[in-house]
């Protein structure tokens, strides 16, 4: 069954758009020895890892601004990727066969959840009032189709970084009419999340940093973006939203230095302004590389502080310096993000949503299937194996013995800050040198890979 | 007058190494049309700038280890420099002549700070208690050495990263007792640096970090590293010490993540564990360059979070990976870092202090001299160039009226957290669109540029 | 005066945009202590450096595309940058009046030569050969502008990379019909370049290189490239043409890996096809520092293969991986780049083409007058300073002086070639190790800096 | 049965050191589900592949310099390896006793080769005669050790970087002297790998590059390197070697810019200087990705251009900027280079030569070993899944597809340069514009991840 509602361009019946290119209505599980780039080869979602089904466990979620908005362009060029179901107009009858196209794409792939921007989903108006009311049509539909294929939402969010209006920031625009305006535009947003019964609201700071120290007062525009977000919380508590408030670090692109560098950049900013409890962090692995990190730093800092609150399922290519929202393909990547997700008992109520995109080249139809396919199937692999290591323990127990020091003793009052400098210099007084300890990242490693 | 005592390698009288190598008493100041790399073109110790005289504000420090320690090692070959006063021995009597030299090389340069670490200026005794002995005999002629010479310590701090017993770190090692050995080694040197009158004590995290995130337990270690500073605060308030405690961030290398990633990074974890108002920061350029920011972002971050404690100028090659430790010599660096520092009043009780050597290839002992001289240069000339630009208050004045609309009527709500998304919503449904503003970076650039 | 032709949006009096901006007729020479940014500060195009007016050492070229067609578009958002002058269609009578106040921005900013795309000064039409009428249509006028202004055409190029056509490449297309296209493209570029008096013609093989290499034959594709410059060198003898051939080397963005990575890379693929001879190389410095190098490099290695023909005269931002387009401000670097261009003799019959950007946030019509300046400046600047480095001789003194032992005896053998291992042998078995030398790094740099 | 002869430390059955660490006398084969760190997954050396053994395909080698002299140096520390065999000595006794444990190591782990350096077998001596003395005498034993091993010799290559010496570069020296004694040095290298029957000759430019272009000639800098390598051809033909002559490229660290920064700038060099048939390239993995490539870049690059001689195999850390010399273990990176292994028809005579090493916190002895099966079977799991992705054919027929237009008709005119652009504008105006193609990329990836 497709769906449909008998109107737009030609009939409303969107499946053929797919059906005509030769895609399943529902992407087989192929296994493993499969060459079939339209088939799963890990990815079952009722398959039972540690006492939750892989759908439960992964929580996939596709994007609606690369997947359904996305038409190639680049700093070197237009759109490549024409839709059959794009009319060509920003009008609002094509916005809404493109969401019911949208539905049927996660119904045939298979994901629960779907994420979105405000300016996405429905096309902007003259004004805020009238995009705001240009925005609840297309909302209108999206309750339905979400109840009619029982796909959720993830979460949605606010694009304050494409216009020109928002050229040099939002709430950290140094004119406040532009933060007043950023302001309204989320509070929209706010109201329609939650009518969606969105489980998240995320910001991603698009434009929030610098291009040059020079013409910037870096703390007076930090200090209007706590300012910003504390009205947001006020507002949460007002209407009675239960979603979690996300932070979505990154540290350059557009800008010369975004505000919300990494993960721990964000906790500093969050606890210099009593924040912390409101938000917590959504991590896109992209971002975290092009912060200098390992794609994995981030997902595990963020989760250890206890504020890892959603991923973005994306990745990078390491030896290029912008963002490419590529799917993560490597398996070593996947299997320590999901270890670090089972670790702390699930990913809920945030998900992997793929914050990702074909190449600008990909133009064909199927690609936008196998690229979301390949992204399933890794993180599906990456959740095995983290099952299997943290099962086995070997691994665990490997690490916890490395530690065994500080758990009796003399260790365990350092580790519980009830010692002194001159306690350990005594301690060294009457115990000598430590011996070596090897720190065999080799056999960790080794180890670890038997299971990537 | 050269520094002597009449022991020694012949006879204690160092002045004779430079005067053989044409090194003159007092490095002159000889004027910006100079050619002579052995004379300065812009500092000139006694000039005042905005009330203070430009040594009061620059704060210069030369650095024990590089400028006297350094021999070239690289990773991929051994010491390629040689002093004449080197006996080639690790021995108290070498290490007491090497000392004097140092005093005379910062007469002769000019400076009023020197910074060192434990291991620098003592040689390691085969017990804890033994480098103890070793580095107290140091110490004494440095008590009496700083006496004669009118110069200071800038700030001392404990070498916990060059030694195999530190190879897996030290306050964040996954051995307690290693931890406890760093406890006491730090222990000594808060006794040495407050017996030299030294104004701040610095902790580098050499190797507090992770290098791979597969043997690591990097929330315990982070746990472990607040509980080893959180006795040192204890120790420090002990003893009656009042330097200022810094932690210096770096974001790699050795380790492949440093937990004191950068200056927000650090400001997280001080807040997280309630450290905040015991440390500041001290920032070197360079780490941050190697942590993917412009290389004055850290300077004028932490300067905004008022955290900034100290500053060791140096920076890196823009286009190599690694730290480089090189003397800074781009003026429009200098000079807003300078601006930033005259901004919060002055960098003291920390300073400028030069942690940067000269380059493996660079043997000659009058290459000491001229990298030095070369880095007070480039500080001078961005005070100088700073204190116009403020003086003048053409560039602050275009930087206040870009954020004039929050100096009043409902931008000065919304800064002061007084508005709510609603009210914004009005605001907009009243006013409408913003009005565009260029951002006007090249002509901030354009106006900055004529001072640096 | 004006350029006017009585036609157009009201009138063809184009001057008046400037005019009610209030940008001066001409930029005027403020001197070195204005804080003016309408006025130039080093350059004064008629003073006379090493027997040379400036204007002819530099050489200064404004392009096209980024001046006149740049909108601020970027990866997250799109255009912020209007001018009076548009008229929001993209047809002929727009194209002409924007060459117009093209020109008349040339004329007040003082430059002697302009660079194009063709697709950037003429729309583009339904057919190739429609095209080449709307091209021929703008290049009438742009005769007549060079004409009565003075201003030359430095170089033309071809477009291969903005339309969809060409995303998997040009003359590395993997489909051979993309490859003609191009290729006739190209011969249309080089008519109008010819019949404009362009003094080069270059090409940057925009989208030439590999996404993955999965799916490329890198050889073949390479194979074909050759293929498609022979052509290209035939049909430049066919018509007469003598302006030079440049390649333009680019690392990567938009593709993974470009095949012209940079100086040497492009001279390697020269040299294997036997093309070397016909082609020189245009080098742009953001792209050398996006390959990994100092932003010098490519520009001395070209010059020092005989290969330097033309710069494009930008820089990026140290610490992003992408291209920025800046306009170079630090004397330093320019002053280096002029020192290797006085040292060949001059950039001609190439010149400093400014393929640079207003940020997308500086949206005035002063910004694109204050950042040209700025460019102008730096290099005006490096080039006194260069040319006082030559004439005073002390650092290329240095230089020779590092080298002296290749001049004569076994040295001058060695150097000719005309030595052999056993030579070396029995010279080491009879003088020994040889003494060491400082490489002196720092006095050259500190020298250096006092002609920067 | 160990490797002995009854003289030295003891005895000279080196074996005990390894059994004493329980490491097995030749480690077994345990299949891909073993979980065991000593034993191999994927390496079964007798294994048939595509009519040949993986012994035979693979040809790894084991390097002296990081296995058997790395003792943890780093340039913020001193060395943390001991090993049991050390006596602490630079004598030749340690030495001869370390090259027994050497091929003891190399016996169990199962490698048919290795490689070395001149300086790291043997002692250097007071003068260049005394240490050819010392090579030799070691030599003697690597002869025999080899006779009684079968162990082979890969490549022998000149330390010309590690001594103060050649601080300056060896023959980019800018003293002639020092380029005479590496002449010297390279002389002996030369004789005693012939002597070892060694299979190649590398050259690794060490500190051939430069720190600074302000003190430095580049142009006479590459001429004198040039003519050095003429008289090694020059040599090598006169003592009748039959060994290939190996560039090895990387592009930084320890200078700012090696000259041989990647395989296409080697190409380019030995293209200027017509030895372009007299050397082929050594390709380091992580050296390419410090050149800003992708990690399999330069191997495809060197192979296509018929200049892949062997590979360094290693690679680095993706967000680190220096050389970590990693043991590869990413499985869609080996398949990609063994790929292209098997296109080229196999890397004989060179090999996969493990230029890496152990952490310097990887101190136990197992580690070594640890170390080198996990890279030897992330390159046979590569082997593996290149082979099945060449004989199935899906990948290479996917591949072919997208040429095919060149293949016959105007595309083959055009690819064999028979065709004019007055030809191709004729073809388009006949044909128009071409139909896009999508180039699929992640169908490839998707494919080609199910053979990696």
């Amino acid at each position: 069954m497709s769906i449909q509602d008998g109107q737009g361009k030609g009939t409303l019946d969107v499946a053929h758009y797919f059906d005509d290119e030769g895609i399943p209505a529902k992407i087989p599980y192929g296994g493993t020895s499969s060459r079939n780039p339209l088939a799963f080869k890990y990815y079952d979602e009722n398959q039972i890892v540690r006492g939750k089904s892989m759908r439960e466990w992964l929580r996939f979620s596709v994007c609606y601004w690369h997947t359904m908005r996305g038409v190639g362009l680049d700093p070197f060029g237009g759109g490549t990727i024409s839709r059959p179901w794009e009319d060509g107009t920003d009008g609002l009858e094509n916005a809404k066969r493109r969401l019911r196209v949208a539905f049927e794409f996660m119904k045939r792939l298979g994901v629960p959840f779907w994420t979105f921007h405000d300016r996405d989903i429905a096309p902007e108006g003259a004004t805020l009032a009238e995009s705001g009311k240009l925005l609840d049509a297309v909302v209108d539909l999206a309750v339905e189709l979400q109840s009619s294929t029982g796909i959720s939402c993830l979460w949605g969010t606010a694009n304050l970084f494409s216009t020109r209006r928002y050229m040099n920031g939002a709430s950290t625009n140094p004119d406040a009419h532009v933060f007043a305006y950023a302001a309204a535009q989320v509070k929209k947003v706010m109201e329609v999340t939650h009518r969606l019964g969105g489980q998240n609201l995320v910001f991603w700071g698009g434009r929030e940093g610098y291009q040059s120290l020079l013409n910037t007062d870096v703390r007076q525009e930090l200090d209007h973006m706590a300012a910003f977000f504390r009205m947001v919380v006020a507002y949460k508590a007002k209407i009675g939203a239960t979603y979690q408030l996300l932070l979505e670090p990154k540290p350059k692109e557009p800008t010369a230095h975004q505000y919300d560098y990494d993960a721990q950049t964000v906790i500093c900013f969050l606890k210099t302004y009593g924040l912390d409890k409101d938000f917590k962090i959504n991590i896109e692995p992209n971002h975290t590389t092009l912060a200098g990190h390992c794609a994995e730093h981030d997902v595990v800092m963020a989760s250890k502080f206890g504020m890892l609150g959603s991923i973005d399922a994306n990745t990078g290519v390491a030896h290029l310096g912008w963002d490419t929202d590529c799917f993560m393909a490597d398996p070593q990547q996947t299997t320590l993000i999901m270890k670090t997700v089972l670790e702390q008992g699930g990913i809920a109520p945030g998900g992997l949503n793929f914050d990702a995109k074909v190449r600008r080249e990909s133009t064909a139809l199927e690609d936008m299937f196998i690229a979301h396919i390949q992204g399933m199937d890794a993180f599906a692999k990456g959740l095995v194996g983290a099952a299997a290591l943290l099962e086995e323990g070997l691994l665990p127990r490997m690490v916890a013995a490395r530690y065994a020091s500080y758990a009796e003793g003399f260790g365990k009052r350092l580790a519980e800050g009830q010692a002194s400098l001159e306690e350990c210099e005594a301690f060294v007084a009457e115990h000598g040198e430590p011996r070596q300890v090897s720190g065999s990242q080799e056999k960790f490693q080794s180890i670890f890979n038997t299971y990537a």
